[in-house]
């Protein structure tokens, strides 16, 4: 070689040490759980070409695997045999196919025997879908993350994004924020949406749209968007057939209306199922569905919870067969806890989902540790996941480098997906295999299981225990604000109007000598959950107007049990931060500093909660803070006085950062 | 009346009623132990008239007493004794007489018997001196409660600061900074110092001045401040001719000369013996004394604990016997915990005081409650009380209207007065004496107690634990700075010096084989500290540089055993929270509030310092956090970039406030 030849060489095999050495080491959460080294071994991958085979072909170091087509498998189902020294992995579509594929690379990356194979799986819900707030301008609404990943739609961000999702199973993403911006469905906006569409097929995901319910006055130009009226109509028709011309595999709509301001049916005299089964109508020659939201609730109501089945349950039965009810997994809002929507169980003809938040709205945004799987749990142990059509998660994915702002919410992600697949995966199971896939060998790092575990029923002790809720500061849902009651504005969006602290006791009475929310429920839990000494302490402030000497289960009174659980929160917070420093040895160095960073701050914030809030309910209850738990270490009027300066689409860098 | 008489009358009567009642429940902390009524009852005193018996006019509830002047008493001494129905109170002078007062007026404000007093006491030291470090601008160095009192020297708070001093018999108050402005010896100066000596003398206090060594140059004009030049010498003697003549009772002159850039007789070739005792000449004649400060250090010396002893140690028996050298507690520089300036022990035949430092520069300014008088005697533990002249304190006054900007800082001025008088006296009794003073009843606030008597070693444990010292921020000597170093500055104003972290341990090394230091000890001590098994733990660092393997006698490594120290302390802290707020029924709202805000920071404070230190010092020993302690919730990065920006002069208002 000549001199110039020479240092050509060299510098091109630095160039390519670096990139292996960066995609070995640079430990910065951009690969989320799908972490294989890329296999050098010339492995025999033979049959289906596709998606399926190239994943193979990259990431398989085992021996030789045949993909085979099966027409009579389940839509999305697959099997995994071992045939002597082969595999044989069957599936009726590319999709599942590719589902058999991720399931085989996970038996490797969580480092189990690939020998003797007999794997059978098809998923529980044919809809999974990811629903994304993200707007035009490439905000997220409560998006913790980052903008939107779907602004420039960056191709090689794309294809992770689609692989993830396809690697737990994922299969549909509604691409925009359900307070839709009518230029949705606008022509230059549709050619991105199928530009994505594109970038996604390949991996089994079908692009869906939430809408405007007001597009055919705003984008189609018409005098009313009655759904009615066969102008309006004929608008959606029009509108519709160009999408799928666009896309031909297009899911639907997405549909928020006549709720917090945006325009419904009902701006035209109409009713939900009216709108609901218009739009069905529109998109069913296409085998487009609608996904109808039940989170409606009127600013004077007597009481929030009771709203969306009394909107509701008179319709049950009245929807089209492509019409399916999105309902939030509580009556409230996505907070820390609640009982579950009693809609699930009331409405009897009605296709439904549930809706459930991935990004951490009311969970310490993207600072706090979270793992949201009990939830859902709890969730399903009151509502039978066949008695749903479907599940969605309001998605926390942005384009940080880490995807999704905290390295444990990607858990989140991975969770909604698998639960998704399949409900009745424990949480514990999902952890673990997140956790090996993501973080390494689980040996070590088996404290972090627990933690998981525990992490959302802290996250309650601190923030709201005993059935409190809602108790957020007003506009960035992060910190406590119990006391936010700005004068004019509607009470059903401040805290008082929820927990409703008196000098007798703290709580909302939906007794049925309350607000009767109670009576929504079947008769069994209605009798539970009316009288104070048989409704669980979790829901205590939920159900009932609880006197602050109430008498607990633990002996102690209502006002010092609300204090020992503040406490408990405090504890565990901070004990997270031990059993996260012990893994020091077991995590590179990026995201053990990282997350040690997120849970400083969520330990912090723990405390800023504990003090707002006892200190606060305290001014009611006039009783001091037990002797045998930490007393506040922040002053009253100070946590008052604090603004976090942040809107609705940031994550709030500090927490409480006086 | 006609109206406008009616008006006036109404008007007066409601502003004498404010006035009571203000009196009575203004809680601002500004009569601070004096909190007597004043008494309505016409009560029978005679005798002795002056300030002794206008004082039991103002505020004596019992029966009749009689004031004496008896000869043969000691200076300073009196008797109370119960002549039947009387009380009968003898002292030799004026003060005596007051004093005995005082004590008279103490039982009665914490509820002791008064029948059947047979008391007879003494001062165990003549001179009871507080040192103001306060300069002409009113700003008042290491000064955490405001201005100088003596700026304006208003006659009200003039007279409280005299009763306040003489209900606890300090005798002297050293108006000026010891780093002395010349201005000080200026003739308008010393006007404004007669202003305030006739002020405080009819409550036997003499007044003092710290002087600046080269005021014959800077105040007299002549060329040079040599003390053995006669034109020097004749300038201060007409100097001292001249405040003698405005001030006959005059006490004498504070000296801070070659230290920290203050000019002295080294400057002119000279020595402190030659400086001292000039100054001792021209006072003699007036009964004035020279307090020499011991606190000498050079820049660049390879242990400043070795500096002052090196320096004063060859001139023991050299000061002329009007020359009192002081001398610092510790031989480096009121830190939370030092072994006692070796100085104490090896002089022998200089006459020596004590300087204490009750304004709290190195122990959370006016911030943290830390109760000094256990520190004092631990001093006494290892310094004979005996062995010494006088005690001097540096005070924490100011003119906050609660005089010492924490109501507990009240306690280090009493607790000083009362110590001075009797050494003996423990922490406990006189803890006790002023809590039953200062909040009344002591049945229900007998926590406070134990909670004083533990608050100096929780301060120990979470700011400088088993011996370490001097890791203070560059500046403000409030927050922890261990690794604070700017290029350029002398090293021994930097924490490195002190703590000398390494891969191999911290700490000093003052052994034999180190600095020697301990050499400066009586030989028993000496073999004590130099080895490493015997060496008291809580002074390891001081004297060791200590492995970070070592194993403790709790069996743990000196690793974990300072991560539970600072642990222990950060609870310690937490603690002192809910003892306090358990006295919410026992103390008035606005003293329980202000002590709660000072207590919350710092209890905020102790994680600060618990943090800065244990995750700086893990920058060495690379040894992780045990588990059985609560983890740090701050970055290092974000605590090495916060700033207090305030100067020397200030308290910091919020600690640490990121």
């Amino acid at each position: 070689m000549n001199d110039m030849k020479t240092k050509y060489f060299l510098l091109s095999t630095f160039l390519l040490l670096m990139v292996r050495w960066s995609c070995v080491y640079g430990e910065d959460g951009s690969r989320l759980w799908l972490r294989l080294e890329t296999a050098n071994t010339a492995t025999n991958i033979t049959g289906v070409k596709g998606m399926a085979m190239s994943e193979l072909e990259t990431y398989w170091l085992g021996g030789p695997v045949v993909l085979k087509r099966q027409k009579n498998l389940p839509k999305d189902g697959y099997t995994i045999k071992s045939q002597g020294a082969k595999i044989v992995i069957t599936a009726s579509s590319d999709a599942g196919m590719l589902y058999g594929v991720f399931h085989l690379l996970r038996l490797q990356q969580t480092g189990q025997s690939c020998d003797q194979l007999d794997i059978c799986e098809k998923p529980f819900y044919d809809l999974r879908i990811l629903d994304h707030w993200d707007n035009p301008d490439g905000t997220c609404e409560r998006g913790f993350a980052g903008k939107s990943i779907f602004l420039n739609a960056d191709s090689e961000r794309m294809k992770m994004y689609a692989r993830a999702n396809a690697s737990v199973g994922i299969n549909g993403t509604v691409l925009n924020n359900v307070n839709a911006k009518p230029e949705a469905l606008s022509t230059a906006s549709l050619g991105k949406t199928k530009a994505i569409a594109d970038q996604l097929r390949p991996y089994g995901i079908r692009v869906y749209l939430s809408i405007n319910f007001a597009s055919p006055i705003k984008v189609g130009g018409l005098t009313t968007a009655d759904p009615l009226d066969a102008k309006v109509i004929d608008w959606w028709k029009e509108k519709v057939n160009e999408i799928y011309r666009l896309i031909p595999d297009f899911g639907g709509f997405l549909v928020k209306a006549n709720s917090e301001g945006e325009p419904g049916p009902q701006d035209f005299g109409r009713t939900h199922a009216d709108g609901a089964n218009m739009l069905a109508g529109v998109l069913k020659p296409h085998k487009g569905i609608v996904m109808w939201r039940a989170f409606v609730y009127a600013p004077q109501s007597p009481d929030r919870a009771n709203q969306a089945y009394l909107e509701f349950m008179p319709f049950d039965g009245q929807f089209a067969d492509n019409v399916i009810i999105q309902i939030k997994n509580g009556p409230v809002d996505f907070q820390p806890r609640e009982p579950y929507s009693p809609l699930f169980t009331a409405m009897q003809k009605t296709q439904m989902m549930v809706e459930f938040q991935l990004t951490q709205e009311y969970l310490g945004a993207a600072n706090h540790l979270v793992y949201l799987a009990p939830m859902w749990q709890e969730f399903f142990s009151f509502v039978k996941p066949s008695s749903l059509k479907a599940m969605a998660g309001v998605a926390n994915i942005g384009d940080d480098i880490n995807w999704c702002g905290h390295h444990f919410a990607q858990a989140n992600w991975y969770a909604f997906g698998r639960a998704a697949w399949n409900p009745a995966l424990t949480p514990a199971q999902i952890a673990d295999e997140w956790l090996t896939q993501t973080f390494g060998e689980q040996g070590n790092l088996s404290p972090l299981l627990k933690l998981m575990l525990e992490s959302r029923e802290a996250c309650v002790n601190y923030m709201m225990p005993l059935g409190i809720h809602h108790i957020f500061a007003g506009t960035h849902h992060y910190g406590p604000e119990p006391w936010y009651a700005p004068r004019g504005l509607r009470a059903d969006w401040t805290p008082p109007y929820y927990h409703r602290a008196d000098s007798i006791g703290m709580g909302f009475d939906r007794t049925t000598t309350g607000s009767a929310n109670v009576r929504q429920y079947p008769e069994a839990l209605c009798r539970l959950y009316n009288d104070i000494n048989t409704c669980p302490e979790t829901l205590l402030t939920w159900f009932h107007h609880v006197p602050w000497d109430h008498k607990m289960k633990s002996g102690r009174t209502f006002w010092d049990e609300l204090c020992h659980k503040y406490d408990e929160g405090v504890r565990e917070a901070r004990h997270f931060l031990a059993v996260w420093d012990a893994m020091q040895p077991y995590v590179d160095a990026q995201r053990f500093s990282e997350v040690q960073r997120k849970l400083r701050i969520q330990a912090r914030d723990s405390e800023w909660w504990r003090d707002a809030c006892l200190l606060y309910f305290q001014t009611f209850s006039h009783r001091p803070i037990p002797q045998d738990v930490e007393h506040p270490v922040h002053n009253l009027d100070e946590m008052m006085k604090f603004r976090i300066p942040i809107s609705m689409y940031e994550n709030p860098e500090n927490g409480y950062n006086k």
